[in-house]
């Protein structure tokens, strides 16, 4: 594939650096001697979770009941589905757990009635723990709540307590690889803490933890026992800006058409939206709000950046690039550029599927 | 429907509402003399479009081929594709040149080259203008290229030179309903002179313009001779904020599952995040950035905002409410809420139906 044109907006696919970034997860997980249940909300395909079972992965991360049924539907046998319950899903839930070896995310004694009196099968249970992030979850300190919680679980017959689970979302707010290690290392310390207090009571309890910019940056995850990354599989230009990644390991970009051209404001116009890329944006110190970064075209992909070529500005279908003076000449309508995204899982989850580098399409969940 | 119950995040469509947003937009044009044109990229539904069509309307507005491809196949048969020509899905435009009356836009003599050479049927093509909005499109007063446009499309005898066609995006940073007329004023102006420069020559052209601010707010429209307004469909939280429409005429609103409470934070966790809403937001003097508000359930829909409640934070499948210290204690987890969202448009693209308020299931383009 010389040069990459397509019809209309396509999000491509890097099968080796995406093969890639999978290996080096699992070897990582492997030599700190931590389960690895990858979270899947990211890709949302069945085609790229073999990927996943090709390399002898079998647990499995979702975040919604409909991500669990498509991913069941395909053989995946050991699923957590990190959100926290759904109620008026129950019946689907009740279904899936008796299908596949189902976990469960609670936060409250009140869920864990309803699915004590709701789920005729059985279910592991995490309690949701926030060890900082301040979204979702019991604080990592409320030890009355969290035992009462546990105590909760373990006389429902049909529920298994699984252990705590937390997310360190507050690591997309870090400044620094440096300030990312230390989110992750008080989170350990934090869950460890819980741990030490619960472990005699609750003997098989585990702690699953990690966000891609955790488990991308700390060398060692030991001390938890399960990871359950997402993001790293694509990775993106959010990952690249917190030092989570370098460029070369961003598996997707974004092949859009070219519609105008203007010269006299160094922009082009391309056929590319919010409705494709999403309008999750960065600030960047240099070019203000910026949606997503121009790369080269390069035989078998796409190469680096190209400096000064971004994109500004995103209507419901149009997409505005800057792009230095020097550039501006080379363009025509009709040419595709490429873009590699701010996020990539909210872009791809606009995108209805992937095209690899090889012009093969690949199914996601739509 | 007393109270509203789902499953799962569900864009609720309020029918009388939107029948009465088309019915009041039909009578204004009607009003102003101006041909009415909508835009179907804000509610992409056949069935939606059927109510348009019951009203009358037979020429319509869309964004892309796609769409126009979807609406050509429900019987519309005169369609403006408002977007700069894309020229690899020519051959995609050419075979809906043959179905139905097609109107492109230009804004390069070398797309105009390229439609010429490669339709085979006949379209219609409007010079896009840019009247000040600085997105797309000839600037206004840029006489001699827009006439080497217009000479170039009557040369082409599969061209048929329709008119101007502006967008003028620019009322959506207004911050006034009198700024919004004043910017109006200026764009018809603007058009006028322009067309009194070329109508000697070109007998038949027209104007083509409408915003959805503009459209809502400009008492007589005359002065242009088509408008494609979209959004006022269904109307949002934005254009509330800019002065468009009032709350009453907001015809979308998402209904979310609670999944957790935070009465401490004073927040509740909805099964509702970015690939729902989309990440438009607005910022708010006293909330800080916004993506919805929240609104009272009421029998047979919704009522008005409830003081102090908004869509706060998005996750990809998670949304953060915050509310009021007094209203923290009536919501438990199941319980629906129901947000407006901030730019139906982008909401409706994420969402893959709509739901009457008799719940009915509307289809869409996915």
């Amino acid at each position: 594939m010389e040069h990459i044109q397509v019809k209309r907006p396509t999000l491509l696919l890097d099968e080796v650096k995406c093969r890639q970034n999978i290996a080096m997860m699992r070897e990582k997980a492997l030599r700190s001697g931590v389960t690895f249940r990858p979270h899947f909300k990211t890709h949302q395909s069945v085609e790229i979770g073999r990927w996943f079972r090709g390399q002898g992965i079998d647990r499995i991360t979702v975040s919604s009941v409909i991500m669990a049924e498509y991913f069941a539907a395909d053989g995946w046998k050991d699923i957590t589905i990190a959100f926290p319950v759904n109620l008026p899903e129950i019946d689907a839930i009740d279904r899936l757990a008796g299908r596949v070896r189902l976990n469960l995310l609670v936060e409250s004694p009140e869920v864990i009635g309803s699915l004590s009196r709701g789920l005729r099968h059985p279910a592991g249970v995490f309690i949701k723990i926030d060890t900082g992030y301040g979204r979702t979850g019991v604080r990592f300190d409320e030890f009355a709540r969290i035992g009462s919680l546990l105590d909760a679980v373990s006389q429902s017959p049909n529920l298994e307590p699984m252990g705590f689970l937390t997310h360190s979302g507050h690591t997309y707010q870090a400044e620094s690889a440096d300030e990312i290690r230390r989110i992750h290392r008080e989170s350990v310390e934090r869950l460890k803490q819980l741990m030490s207090r619960f472990q005699e009571k609750f003997t098989t309890l585990i702690i699953s933890a990690g966000d891609t910019p955790s488990c991308s940056v700390v060398e060692d995850l030991g001390g938890v026992d399960e990871i359950r990354p997402g993001n790293f599989v694509f990775y993106d230009g959010m990952q690249t800006a917190l030092g989570s990644c370098t460029d070369d390991r961003i598996a997707v970009a974004m092949a859009c058409p070219v519609v105008a051209l203007n010269p006299e404001r160094q922009e082009l116009v391309i056929y590319g939206g919010a409705v494709h890329f999403s309008k999750e944006r960065l600030h960047d110190s240099r070019s203000g709000v910026v949606y997503g970064w121009g790369v080269a075209c390069k035989s078998g992909g796409w190469g680096d950046r190209i400096d000064g070529m971004y994109l500004a500005g995103l209507s419901q279908e149009h997409g505005i690039i800057r792009l230095p003076r020097r550039l501006v000449d080379q363009y025509r309508v009709g040419d595709t550029v490429l873009i590699l995204p701010v996020h990539s899982c909210l872009t791809a989850s606009c995108m209805k599927e992937y095209m690899t580098l090889s012009g093969r399409t690949l199914s996601k969940l739509r």
